[in-house]
Protein backbone atom coordinates (compact mmCIF):
# COMPACT_ATOMS: atom_id res chain seq x y z
CA UNK A 1 0.00 0.00 0.00
CA UNK A 2 1.08 3.58 -0.78
CA UNK A 3 2.28 5.33 2.18
CA UNK A 4 2.03 8.78 1.98
CA UNK A 5 3.04 11.56 4.24
CA UNK A 6 1.97 15.62 3.11
CA UNK A 7 3.45 18.31 4.84
CA UNK A 8 2.31 21.51 4.97
CA UNK A 9 2.64 24.92 6.34
CA UNK A 10 -0.58 25.99 7.76
CA UNK A 11 -4.14 24.79 8.67
CA UNK A 12 -6.74 24.93 5.89
CA UNK A 13 -8.89 27.81 7.02
CA UNK A 14 -11.46 28.29 4.29
CA UNK A 15 -14.11 25.61 4.68
CA UNK A 16 -14.56 25.12 1.15
CA UNK A 17 -10.85 23.49 0.56
CA UNK A 18 -11.23 21.58 3.99
CA UNK A 19 -14.34 19.76 3.23
CA UNK A 20 -12.73 18.69 -0.35
CA UNK A 21 -9.74 17.77 1.03
CA UNK A 22 -11.10 15.68 3.60
CA UNK A 23 -13.57 14.36 0.95
CA UNK A 24 -10.52 12.67 -1.06
CA UNK A 25 -8.56 11.85 1.90
CA UNK A 26 -11.72 9.35 2.64
CA UNK A 27 -11.94 8.26 -1.15
CA UNK A 28 -8.19 7.55 -0.92
CA UNK A 29 -8.37 5.60 1.94
CA UNK A 30 -8.51 2.17 0.71
CA UNK A 31 -5.60 3.50 -1.75
CA UNK A 32 -3.13 4.31 0.75
CA UNK A 33 -2.23 5.44 4.29
CA UNK A 34 -1.86 9.04 3.79
CA UNK A 35 -0.79 11.32 6.87
CA UNK A 36 -0.77 15.04 6.94
CA UNK A 37 1.08 16.44 9.07
CA UNK A 38 0.92 20.49 9.71
CA UNK A 39 3.63 23.01 10.82
CA UNK A 40 2.72 26.44 12.29
CA UNK A 41 3.07 29.15 10.14
CA UNK A 42 4.65 32.33 11.00
CA UNK A 43 3.19 35.44 11.25
CA UNK A 44 4.44 38.05 9.47
CA UNK A 45 4.41 42.13 8.36
CA UNK A 46 5.45 43.14 4.78
CA UNK A 47 8.89 43.71 6.69
CA UNK A 48 9.28 40.50 8.09
CA UNK A 49 8.31 38.44 5.64
CA UNK A 50 11.71 36.73 4.50
CA UNK A 51 12.48 36.03 8.41
CA UNK A 52 9.61 34.60 8.44
CA UNK A 53 9.66 32.32 5.47
CA UNK A 54 13.75 31.99 6.77
CA UNK A 55 12.02 30.37 9.92
CA UNK A 56 9.23 28.17 8.24
CA UNK A 57 12.14 26.42 5.97
CA UNK A 58 13.54 25.83 9.45
CA UNK A 59 11.14 24.39 10.86
CA UNK A 60 10.11 21.91 7.62
CA UNK A 61 13.91 21.15 7.34
CA UNK A 62 13.33 19.76 10.81
CA UNK A 63 10.71 17.96 10.31
CA UNK A 64 12.15 16.30 7.34
CA UNK A 65 15.13 14.96 8.97
CA UNK A 66 12.77 12.48 10.64
CA UNK A 67 12.05 10.66 7.32
CA UNK A 68 15.44 9.60 6.06
CA UNK A 69 14.96 7.40 3.40
CA UNK A 70 11.39 8.27 1.96
CA UNK A 71 11.12 10.31 -1.55
CA UNK A 72 10.76 13.86 -0.61
CA UNK A 73 9.37 16.61 -3.11
CA UNK A 74 8.98 19.78 -2.36
CA UNK A 75 5.33 21.40 -4.56
CA UNK A 76 6.85 24.36 -6.39
CA UNK A 77 5.98 26.32 -9.51
CA UNK A 78 9.33 25.90 -11.21
CA UNK A 79 9.89 22.34 -10.08
CA UNK A 80 8.83 19.52 -12.61
CA UNK A 81 6.09 18.80 -14.06
CA UNK A 82 4.70 15.41 -14.98
CA UNK A 83 1.45 14.74 -16.40
CA UNK A 84 -1.30 12.81 -14.38
CA UNK A 85 0.11 9.37 -15.81
CA UNK A 86 3.77 9.91 -15.68
CA UNK A 87 2.78 11.13 -11.82
CA UNK A 88 1.18 8.31 -11.34
CA UNK A 89 3.96 6.00 -12.31
CA UNK A 90 6.46 8.18 -9.76
CA UNK A 91 3.71 6.82 -7.39
CA UNK A 92 3.92 3.34 -8.14
CA UNK A 93 7.78 2.83 -8.12
CA UNK A 94 8.04 4.79 -4.60
CA UNK A 95 10.36 2.12 -2.40
CA UNK A 96 9.12 3.27 0.99
CA UNK A 97 7.41 6.59 2.23
CA UNK A 98 6.37 9.33 -0.57
CA UNK A 99 6.65 12.88 1.16
CA UNK A 100 5.28 15.93 -0.52
CA UNK A 101 5.95 19.30 1.00
CA UNK A 102 3.44 22.55 0.48
CA UNK A 103 4.74 26.14 1.98
CA UNK A 104 2.50 28.88 3.43
CA UNK A 105 1.54 31.89 1.93
CA UNK A 106 5.38 32.98 1.77
CA UNK A 107 6.66 29.62 -0.70
CA UNK A 108 10.00 28.46 0.47
CA UNK A 109 13.03 29.39 1.42
CA UNK A 110 15.55 29.32 -1.12
CA UNK A 111 17.66 26.96 1.39
CA UNK A 112 15.07 24.47 1.61
CA UNK A 113 14.46 24.67 -2.26
CA UNK A 114 18.24 23.75 -2.49
CA UNK A 115 17.69 20.94 -0.41
CA UNK A 116 15.17 18.92 -2.35
CA UNK A 117 13.66 17.93 -5.31
CA UNK A 118 10.59 20.08 -6.78
CA UNK A 119 7.24 18.82 -8.52
CA UNK A 120 5.08 21.37 -9.67
CA UNK A 121 1.30 21.21 -10.32
CA UNK A 122 1.63 23.88 -12.76
CA UNK A 123 3.32 26.67 -13.60
CA UNK A 124 0.58 28.83 -12.27
CA UNK A 125 1.11 30.30 -8.51
CA UNK A 126 -1.97 28.30 -6.18
CA UNK A 127 -3.15 29.43 -2.87
CA UNK A 128 -1.50 26.86 -0.43
CA UNK A 129 -5.15 25.26 0.65
CA UNK A 130 -5.93 25.29 -3.02
CA UNK A 131 -2.62 23.41 -4.35
CA UNK A 132 -3.27 20.43 -1.04
CA UNK A 133 -6.21 19.69 -2.75
CA UNK A 134 -4.90 19.67 -5.99
CA UNK A 135 -2.20 17.71 -4.62
CA UNK A 136 -4.86 14.92 -2.90
CA UNK A 137 -6.75 15.31 -5.93
CA UNK A 138 -3.76 13.97 -8.32
CA UNK A 139 -2.99 11.21 -5.50
CA UNK A 140 -6.33 9.98 -5.63
CA UNK A 141 -6.20 9.37 -9.59
CA UNK A 142 -2.86 8.27 -9.18
CA UNK A 143 -4.28 5.90 -6.74
CA UNK A 144 -6.74 4.91 -9.25
CA UNK A 145 -4.80 4.48 -12.34
CA UNK A 146 -2.11 2.37 -10.81
CA UNK A 147 -5.33 -0.11 -9.50
CA UNK A 148 -6.79 0.27 -13.27
CA UNK A 149 -10.45 2.09 -11.99
CA UNK A 150 -12.09 4.06 -14.76
CA UNK A 151 -11.94 7.55 -12.93
CA UNK A 152 -8.97 8.81 -15.05
CA UNK A 153 -10.33 9.75 -19.02
CA UNK B 1 -13.78 45.97 -17.40
CA UNK B 2 -12.38 43.14 -18.02
CA UNK B 3 -15.19 41.07 -19.72
CA UNK B 4 -15.21 37.30 -19.12
CA UNK B 5 -17.41 34.34 -20.07
CA UNK B 6 -16.85 30.91 -18.85
CA UNK B 7 -18.64 28.03 -21.06
CA UNK B 8 -18.80 24.83 -19.42
CA UNK B 9 -20.18 21.76 -20.27
CA UNK B 10 -22.03 20.63 -17.09
CA UNK B 11 -23.21 21.91 -13.80
CA UNK B 12 -20.55 21.67 -10.75
CA UNK B 13 -22.59 18.97 -8.15
CA UNK B 14 -19.93 18.43 -5.55
CA UNK B 15 -21.21 21.53 -3.87
CA UNK B 16 -17.51 21.67 -2.17
CA UNK B 17 -16.51 23.11 -5.50
CA UNK B 18 -20.04 25.04 -5.85
CA UNK B 19 -19.23 27.36 -2.47
CA UNK B 20 -15.46 27.70 -3.63
CA UNK B 21 -16.17 28.62 -7.14
CA UNK B 22 -19.33 31.14 -6.10
CA UNK B 23 -16.69 32.61 -3.71
CA UNK B 24 -14.09 33.70 -5.80
CA UNK B 25 -16.84 34.76 -8.48
CA UNK B 26 -17.78 37.17 -5.46
CA UNK B 27 -14.58 38.30 -5.18
CA UNK B 28 -14.62 39.37 -8.43
CA UNK B 29 -17.23 41.72 -8.69
CA UNK B 30 -15.28 44.23 -8.43
CA UNK B 31 -12.85 43.60 -10.92
CA UNK B 32 -14.61 41.68 -14.24
CA UNK B 33 -17.76 40.88 -15.37
CA UNK B 34 -17.91 37.52 -15.45
CA UNK B 35 -20.74 34.99 -16.69
CA UNK B 36 -20.47 31.23 -16.86
CA UNK B 37 -22.73 29.52 -19.60
CA UNK B 38 -23.06 26.30 -18.44
CA UNK B 39 -24.01 23.37 -21.56
CA UNK B 40 -26.11 20.67 -21.27
CA UNK B 41 -23.46 17.51 -20.86
CA UNK B 42 -24.82 14.14 -22.94
CA UNK B 43 -25.33 11.23 -20.65
CA UNK B 44 -23.23 8.24 -22.29
CA UNK B 45 -22.11 4.69 -21.38
CA UNK B 46 -18.49 3.05 -22.70
CA UNK B 47 -19.91 2.50 -25.81
CA UNK B 48 -21.53 5.72 -26.57
CA UNK B 49 -18.70 7.77 -25.32
CA UNK B 50 -17.16 8.79 -28.54
CA UNK B 51 -20.94 9.81 -29.96
CA UNK B 52 -21.37 12.05 -27.00
CA UNK B 53 -17.88 13.92 -27.24
CA UNK B 54 -19.20 14.74 -30.59
CA UNK B 55 -22.56 16.23 -29.54
CA UNK B 56 -21.05 17.88 -26.58
CA UNK B 57 -18.48 19.34 -29.55
CA UNK B 58 -21.12 20.65 -31.71
CA UNK B 59 -22.87 22.14 -28.82
CA UNK B 60 -20.03 24.15 -27.65
CA UNK B 61 -18.98 25.03 -31.44
CA UNK B 62 -23.06 26.32 -32.21
CA UNK B 63 -22.38 28.29 -28.38
CA UNK B 64 -19.38 30.14 -29.73
CA UNK B 65 -20.41 30.81 -32.82
CA UNK B 66 -22.47 33.76 -30.66
CA UNK B 67 -19.41 35.35 -29.76
CA UNK B 68 -17.48 36.52 -33.03
CA UNK B 69 -14.69 38.60 -32.30
CA UNK B 70 -14.26 37.38 -28.90
CA UNK B 71 -10.90 35.92 -27.61
CA UNK B 72 -11.57 32.66 -27.42
CA UNK B 73 -9.59 29.44 -25.37
CA UNK B 74 -10.04 26.27 -24.59
CA UNK B 75 -8.94 24.59 -21.41
CA UNK B 76 -6.81 21.79 -22.48
CA UNK B 77 -3.70 19.91 -20.35
CA UNK B 78 -1.80 19.77 -23.47
CA UNK B 79 -2.55 23.67 -24.31
CA UNK B 80 0.03 26.22 -23.88
CA UNK B 81 1.07 26.79 -20.07
CA UNK B 82 1.49 30.27 -19.07
CA UNK B 83 2.93 31.43 -14.92
CA UNK B 84 0.25 33.39 -13.12
CA UNK B 85 1.63 36.18 -14.50
CA UNK B 86 1.44 35.87 -18.08
CA UNK B 87 -1.95 34.34 -17.66
CA UNK B 88 -2.55 38.22 -16.33
CA UNK B 89 -1.22 40.09 -19.06
CA UNK B 90 -2.71 38.12 -21.48
CA UNK B 91 -6.45 39.15 -19.81
CA UNK B 92 -5.17 42.50 -19.61
CA UNK B 93 -4.52 43.24 -23.25
CA UNK B 94 -7.52 41.52 -24.44
CA UNK B 95 -9.77 43.44 -26.41
CA UNK B 96 -13.47 43.37 -25.61
CA UNK B 97 -14.43 39.92 -24.36
CA UNK B 98 -12.33 36.82 -23.18
CA UNK B 99 -13.93 33.52 -23.44
CA UNK B 100 -12.40 30.13 -21.45
CA UNK B 101 -14.03 27.19 -22.39
CA UNK B 102 -14.22 23.97 -19.88
CA UNK B 103 -15.07 20.41 -21.56
CA UNK B 104 -17.26 17.83 -19.52
CA UNK B 105 -15.80 14.88 -18.04
CA UNK B 106 -15.19 13.25 -21.72
CA UNK B 107 -13.10 15.93 -22.89
CA UNK B 108 -12.73 18.36 -25.81
CA UNK B 109 -13.74 16.27 -29.40
CA UNK B 110 -10.98 16.59 -31.92
CA UNK B 111 -12.83 18.55 -34.10
CA UNK B 112 -13.01 21.92 -31.87
CA UNK B 113 -9.48 21.04 -30.28
CA UNK B 114 -8.69 21.86 -34.08
CA UNK B 115 -10.71 25.37 -33.80
CA UNK B 116 -9.91 27.03 -31.53
CA UNK B 117 -6.76 28.21 -29.38
CA UNK B 118 -5.69 26.26 -26.18
CA UNK B 119 -4.13 27.09 -22.81
CA UNK B 120 -3.27 24.92 -19.97
CA UNK B 121 -3.85 25.26 -15.99
CA UNK B 122 -1.33 22.31 -15.87
CA UNK B 123 -0.30 18.96 -17.65
CA UNK B 124 -2.08 17.30 -15.06
CA UNK B 125 -5.53 16.28 -16.44
CA UNK B 126 -8.23 17.50 -13.39
CA UNK B 127 -11.58 16.97 -12.76
CA UNK B 128 -13.71 19.66 -14.42
CA UNK B 129 -15.07 21.10 -11.31
CA UNK B 130 -11.55 21.33 -9.90
CA UNK B 131 -10.77 22.69 -13.70
CA UNK B 132 -13.46 25.84 -13.41
CA UNK B 133 -12.18 26.54 -9.64
CA UNK B 134 -8.48 26.97 -10.65
CA UNK B 135 -9.31 28.88 -13.65
CA UNK B 136 -11.95 31.09 -11.64
CA UNK B 137 -8.67 31.57 -8.48
CA UNK B 138 -6.72 32.36 -11.25
CA UNK B 139 -8.81 35.06 -13.34
CA UNK B 140 -9.09 36.76 -9.57
CA UNK B 141 -5.32 36.41 -8.99
CA UNK B 142 -4.99 37.88 -12.55
CA UNK B 143 -7.55 41.15 -11.45
CA UNK B 144 -5.66 41.42 -8.58
CA UNK B 145 -1.80 41.45 -9.94
CA UNK B 146 -3.80 43.89 -12.92
CA UNK B 147 -4.86 46.27 -9.71
CA UNK B 148 -1.62 46.00 -7.96
CA UNK B 149 -2.91 44.45 -4.86
CA UNK B 150 -0.84 42.01 -2.50
CA UNK B 151 -2.71 38.97 -3.28
CA UNK B 152 -0.09 37.63 -5.02
CA UNK B 153 3.24 37.10 -4.17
Amino acid sequence: MLEIIVLAIGKIKNEFFANAITEYSTRLKPYAAIKIQELAPESFNDSSRDKAKRAEGERISRALEKYSGAEIYLLHERGKELDSLKFSEKMASANGKIIFVIAGALGFDEDVLKKYNQLSLSKMTFPHEMARLILLEQIYRAATIIKGKTYHY
